[in-house]
């Protein structure tokens, strides 16, 4: 039911998703925007797209499906734009990593019956590297992709199909959907996804000051601690807008964080320890 | 020339020590021995020992090198009385993770003419949990073997010709050799491996505290999650005596990192974030 679908965005999971939904079957038309047009063109020589545009908003509106894979506040920009020129016969979608900020906007300029519909999503895939070349088919297999859907909303009907269309097409991608309320959202993925990201930039940026003139004693740490910094790796172009839009969720987790490193510190000769050992097992055994 | 071994607990590093060696060619015998008797007959039969004993001291005596792979204040206690019953035509060698309190043991215990030798060493290698079943006749392969030798030892002939030995035996089961003071070997492992383990284990425990009864939802946090808390199944019985013999330098890191996720918290929305990731960046980088 789905037949043209515009991705604007060909970065990692803009041009992602064009790989899977090509390699779920889908066999529709794909078009994709880029603000940068090498990366359109590195996604459209990759086969994920089948042609690249130079007008995003023309695009979206001869689609039927728009998704939104740019940074949040882009995202929160188009939007806007995108509310003025489509209508009921559109559904909008997103990729964006938090939801209420882009879920408050969708209540604002969608989901109306006269207006166009709007699927907040969320897919937990990423790689630590962007950009259109690291693009992977397969990268939504086995992910969780969340959505913080609002049950009030009323939608036309022809945007709700595209929306039910839309989430089907993210089963055959090979992901699981878990819908949320966007505010649990936010403050989920604070703990499971960004504290980890921050205390992997914490640990990476702080040994890179105590150990980073000696390059081959890296290796020491072996498995342990490539696992502990492989995410700080991750550019700060990605996490910025993440910053900017989950800020107390993280302030609070990162203070939890801080308080715990502490209580460990004041008890490493205590049985205190112990009890912090049996409660991290047990979080791996669950 | 090493042709009689006694591993001297047969854990996941002593079983692995002996697969070790018989798959990299060591023809002679290796005895084992270990504390609960069970463990020692997973080792043997996994074919890591020839035969299992169950007078660790006798042992020790009818062998020519002593592997102690037992925890850090075991070893100590062994030194003491290995000391005894040793003389120069022994080498005694561990596995330990923290090298100061055992090295100054050495030089107190092991080390002159007349007395049996003793080369301190630390393989980086291991799994989250421990126990002969999970022995691996590859584990040090690729892996860094940190000796603490000190260069004003004055061992006999004979002994430090073992320990030239147990050094050739190193390489051969896969490691690469690397000397340090035992000073500095106890501050570098606490920043790239006795940090990574405390804070595994601390995001671990509080995670298990914020989102431990939504296990579904750990799913949500993806790869980045399950790498950064992997650690957080290591057992306590494997790093109680490494707070205990490390302490200082533990807490040292465990502090500054604290400060770096305070930092980091206090400046999610301002450009010393950016200063931050590119660290972090050239941590993974260089």
């Amino acid at each position: 039911m789905i037949e043209r679908i515009a991705i604007l965005g060909t970065g990692l999971l803009g041009t992602s998703v064009g790989l899977a939904l090509r390699a779920s079957g889908f066999g529709g038309s794909i078009v994709g925007w880029n603000r940068t047009q090498a990366q359109g063109e590195v996604a459209l020589a990759m086969g994920a797209l089948h042609s690249i545009v130079s007008d995003a908003l023309q695009a979206a509106r001869e689609s039927q499906v728009v998704v939104l894979a740019v940074p949040i506040h882009s995202t929160l920009d188009y939007m806007e734009q995108l509310s003025k020129v489509l209508g009921p016969e559109h559904l909008v979608t997103d990729v964006g990593s938090t939801k209420a900020q882009i879920t408050a906007a969708a209540t604002q300029l969608f989901n109306t019956p006269e207006r166009a519909g709007f699927l907040p999503g969320h897919p937990m895939a990423g790689k630590e590297r962007g950009g259109a070349a690291l693009g992977d088919a397969k990268l939504f297999r086995g992910a969780v992709w969340l959505f913080t859907d609002d049950p009030g909303w009323k939608r036309s009907e022809e945007s709700a199909a595209l929306a039910n269309g839309w989430r089907e097409w993210v089963v055959a991608m090979g992901s699981r959907t878990i819908d949320l309320d966007p505010v649990r959202h936010d403050e989920l993925v604070a703990w499971v996804s960004h504290l980890p990201q921050f205390v992997a930039t914490a640990l990476s940026a702080l040994l890179q000051e105590e150990v980073g003139d000696a390059p081959e004693l890296k290796d020491v740490g072996g498995r342990g601690l490539r696992e502990m910094t492989r995410l700080g790796a991750s550019p700060f172009s990605m996490w910025r807008d993440i910053a900017h839009t989950n800020t107390e969720a993280v302030q609070a987790a990162l203070m939890a964080l801080e308080q715990r490193l502490a209580h460990i510190r004041e008890n490493l000769k205590t049985p205190e320890l112990r009890d912090e050992f049996e409660k991290a097992n047990r979080f791996r055994r669950e």
